[in-house]
């Protein structure tokens, strides 16, 4: 399989495994939203949402700019290119893992019914 | 956004988040391997390595069978189907909002420069 970097796929996989930040990401995917914006839709308080944005920022999902009193948060550099590649591969590996067994189950099948056969002449 | 289940989501990006993890999916998409085998390969203790296949385990990538004293690990039933599926919408629209910004800086820059060509004027 390609290498990608570890450390970068352990980051996002981990900030794309919670709901609530998924919903960020869908929501910025739409139209930039200050944290008070998000915190609102998403029925939480300030804290627990500065908490998931820190999240999603520190792995490049989503960047943030201060203007004023108001935090305003955009989606980040990461296109989640590599994520994307690791699941695709993954998928093909799988792919051809469940091939391979169904030639083995289709085998043993055959075999058992010829020895069937076999039996009854 | 097409509508996934949510936790279940959650509990495969989580499983996803270790480098570890990702490692045993890899090797199962080649062959079969028991938990000693794993351990092995991965310099890691019996011990810590059946956490990482319980946790592929609960997230349905993993399935495993005992034989006699030996457990063997093989690729589970989850093709990782919604998690794809999420990430590709979720980078369509990563592109639609980059164009949006472009297009708007865009024009900004060519409002600028014809701001400056009135002014030399």
């Amino acid at each position: 399989m390609v290498q990608y970097t570890p450390v970068r796929l352990d980051t996002s996989f981990a900030a794309l495994s919670d709901a609530t930040r998924r919903g960020v990401l869908e929501q910025l995917g739409r139209s930039d939203a200050s944290i008070t914006d998000l915190a609102e839709k998403f029925h939480m308080t300030l804290t627990g949402m500065k908490k998931h944005v820190g999240v999603l920022e520190r792995a490049g999902l989503v960047t943030t700019r201060k203007i004023g009193r108001v935090r305003t948060c955009q989606l980040g550099p990461r296109r989640l290119e590599d994520e994307a590649g690791w699941l695709e591969q993954y998928r093909q590996r799988w792919d051809e893992r469940f091939d391979e067994l169904e030639k083995v189950v289709d085998e043993l099948t055959r075999e058992e019914k010829s020895d069937e056969r076999r039996k009854r002449k």
